[in-house]
C-alpha cells in the first residue's frame, strides 16, 4: 500500500492506494470518531461492494442509502434523498458519511456531508478510475444544476481516501478509458515525464496491469495533491486542473449529461485546448497529433458525436466557473507538460477551434 | 451609527447599526469586489426597500430574485430558485449576493452564497428585529428539511451586516415581539445586567423608542459576536445561543412551521428551559415567574397553542443538532444571566417540564 498525504493544515488527510484495501478495516475505523455511519452508494456499486464495506464497520450503527446510478441524478433532489435517509435514522452531527462509488457518489456525498447539520465527517472510497485519480481527492463537492454542471457545491475535505484498485476489476472498458483521460491530463498540464511514461506503458495500462495502474493512480493523486495543497479554494493554480474542462463541460452541457461520460468529454476538451494552444503558437501541430494519438490509443473520443450550435456552445462556456465578470478564462498549454491560465488568446482562434469540432 | 467588529481572523466583518443606513451606499459598495450583484428578497420586503437598495448600486450589474415570504419556503426548492436566477443572468464566482429581508431570506441567501459555484460573497441587510439581533450575525446559513428545521446548511460568514433600524417601522407588532424574544435571550443566557435593563425599559421598547432599539440591537449583537468569535463552528460555547431552541424547534416542528413565529416558539422554549432549570434546583420559581412576566409584557406566548403528542415532541427534540449520538443536550440556566449546556439533567424533570406545557 502507498500512502500520500494531502497537506492542508488542520484539514490534511491521507490517501491510501493499493490492492485489497477493502479488507483493512482500520483504514476506515481510525478516522471515525462517532458511532453512526451512513454509507452512500448506488444501484451499480451496492451489489458489488456494499456488504464488504459493512463487514468492516460491525462496531458502528450503520445505515445505507442506495441512489440511482448516473450523472443525471447528481441533483439537489437526489441530495435531499441523502438528507432524508440521515434524518429518518436520526443521525446527528457526530455521524460519518462514506462515499462508496464513482465521482457522482463522491461529489454528492461530500456536499451532503458539508451541508448536513452544517457539516459532518466523510470518507471517500472511489470505485472508478476517474474518481480515484480526480474527484475523490481535493475536496470539490457538489451537484449539477439544469443550467450548468457542478454549479452548486462546496470545498469540503474528507477525513481520508481509500483507493482499492481491485475495485476496477468490475469497471467496464468505457469507464476505464474515461478515467485514463484524467490520468493523461496530469501529464499534459504539468508533468511531461509522466506523459512519456504513459505513452510508453499504454499497452500495459490497457491490459490493466495492476502495478502500472497503482503507479498511474499514485502519480495522478500526487500531482493533484501537490496543486491542491498550494491552492485549496482555486484562487489561482488549482484552475490548471481544469485543462480541457471548460470545453468539456460545454460539450456535456449542450449534448445533455450522459451522452458522453465525463472523461470522454474531457478527452475532446483537452484536444480542443491543445489545438487552440497550437493556433496560438505555443505547441506544434505534431504535438497535437501526439495528444490525439494517445487519446485514441486508450479508446477515448476525439470528436463530438452530434451537431452542436455554435452560439449554444459559447453560452455554455461562458457560465463556466472560471469565468470572471463574464470573461472566459481557458487552460492552455505553453508546451506539452506545462499548462497556464489565459484570458489573452485571440478570439478568432477560439472561434476556429470550436467550429473545427462542432 | 455604531460599528461592531465580529473578530474571526481573515473572515472578520463589521456590523453597522443605526438609522438611515440604507441611504449610505459606501456601507455596501466598500465590500463589493466584483461587478455583479444579486439582491435576494421576498414579496413583502421588495415593495418596501428593494428600489432603495438598488439606487445604491447604480455602478454595478444588478439583478434580483423575489421569493415568496415565510418559513414554509425555507427549502432546497426555493434555494434552487436563487441558483436558477443567478445562472439565468450568468453571474460568476466574482458575484455578490445581498440578503434583503428577515431571517429566512438571510439564511437562504447565505447558504446560496456558500454553495453557488462553491462560494461567492454575500452581505446581510436584515429588516426584521429577529434577524437584526440573531440570524444575520454569526454565519449560520441553511434551509429546513421536512424532517427538521435548519438541518441543511453551512457556516458561512457575510462580508458585512447593515442594520438600519428604520426598517423596523414597517414591521408589525407580532414580528417585533418575536424579535424581542431573542433580545431577552441574550440577557437570560449571559448578561444579567442587560436583562435588568430590558425589564426597566420594556415600556419604551414596546413604544419603539429608536434610541432604546439601537441600544438593545447593539448589545444583542455585541453579546452574540463575542460568543461567535470564541466558537464559530459551535464546538462548545456557541451552543449557549440555543437557549430555548431545542424546545422551540420541537414546538415549530410538531405544530408545523408557521403556526408560531420562530421568536414566539423560542419564547415558550425559553420558559420551558427556565422551568426545567427550576426543577433541577438552579433557579427559583420566582425567577421563572419574572421571566414569564417579561415575556408576557412584550406580548410573547408562554404556552403552546395546540395539543402536541408527548412522543412526537420527544422525537422532534432528539433530531436537534445539539444531540450527540442520540443524547439530547439542553441549554439550562445555572442562574439568571448564566446559561450552561447539560446532558446531566433528571429525565423525569424533562418529562415533567414537557408534559406541563403539552
Amino acid at each position: 500500500m502507498k500512502t500520500l498525504n494531502l497537506d492542508l493544515g488542520e484539514k490534511s488527510y491521507p490517501i491510501y492506494i493499493g490492492q485489497n484495501l477493502l479488507n483493512q478495516k482500520e483504514l476506515l475505523t481510525n478516522h471515525i470518531s462517532g458511532k453512526q455511519v451512513m454509507i452512500v452508494t448506488n444501484t451499480t456499486v451496492a451489489p458489488l461492494y456494499l456488504a464488504k464495506v459493512k463487514t468492516l464497520l460491525s462496531s458502528f450503527t450503520v445505515a445505507e442509502v442506495i441512489l440511482p446510478d448516473g450523472e443525471a441524478y447528481k441533483t439537489l433532489d437526489t441530495l435531499n434523498t441523502i438528507f432524508t435517509a440521515l434524518l429518518e435514522v436520526r443521525f446527528d452531527r457526530s455521524s460519518m458519511l462514506i462515499a462508496l462509488g464513482g465521482g457522482v457518489i463522491g461529489d454528492m456525498t461530500g456536499f451532503a456531508a458539508a451541508s448536513y447539520q452544517r457539516g459532518v465527517d466523510f470518507i471517500q472510497i472511489p470505485t472508478t478510475l476517474l474518481s480515484q485519480v480526480d474527484s475523490s481527492v481535493g475536496g470539490k463537492t457538489g451537484v449539477n444544476h439544469a443550467l450548468g454542471k457542478n454549479m452548486i457545491g462546496s470545498f469540503y475535505q474528507p477525513k481520508c481516501v481509500v483507493i482499492d484498485v481491485n475495485t476496477l476489476d468490475t469497471l467496464d472498458n468505457q469507464q476505464y478509458s474515461a478515467g485514463l483521460a484524467e490520468v493523461i491530463k496530469y501529464g499534459l498540464l504539468g508533468n511531461a515525464d509522466f506523459l512519456t511514461y504513459l505513452q510508453n506503458k499504454v499497452d500495459g495500462l490497457m491490459a490493466r496491469d495492476k502495478g502500472l495502474i497503482i503507479e498511474a493512480v499514485y502519480q495522478s493523486c500526487f500531482d493533484k495533491a501537490d496543486i491542491v495543497a498550494q491552492d485549496e479554494l482555486e484562487a489561482g493554480k488549482r484552475a490548471l486542473l481544469n485543462l480541457g474542462h471548460t470545453f468539456g463541460h460545454a460539450i456535456e452541457n449542450t449534448l445533455g449529461y450522459g451522452v458522453y461520460l465525463h472523461g470522454e468529454a474531457i478527452s475532446v476538451g483537452m484536444l480542443m485546448a491543445a489545438k487552440l494552444s497550437a493556433l496560438e503558437g505555443f505547441i506544434t501541430d505534431k504535438e497535437v497529433q501526439q495528444v490525439e494519438y494517445l487519446l485514441q490509443k486508450v479508446n477515448l473520443p476525439i470528436t463530438i458525436s452530434s451537431k452542436i450550435d455554435y452560439q449554444d456552445f459559447m453560452a455554455a462556456m461562458s457560465v463556466d466557473k472560471k469565468a470572471i465578470d463574464g470573461e472566459i478564462r481557458l487552460v492552455l498549454m505553453k508546451k506539452i507538460g506545462q499548462a497556464f491560465i489565459s484570458n489573452d488568446y485571440q478570439q478568432h482562434n477560439l472561434e476556429q477551434t470550436i467550429k473545427d469540432f462542432l
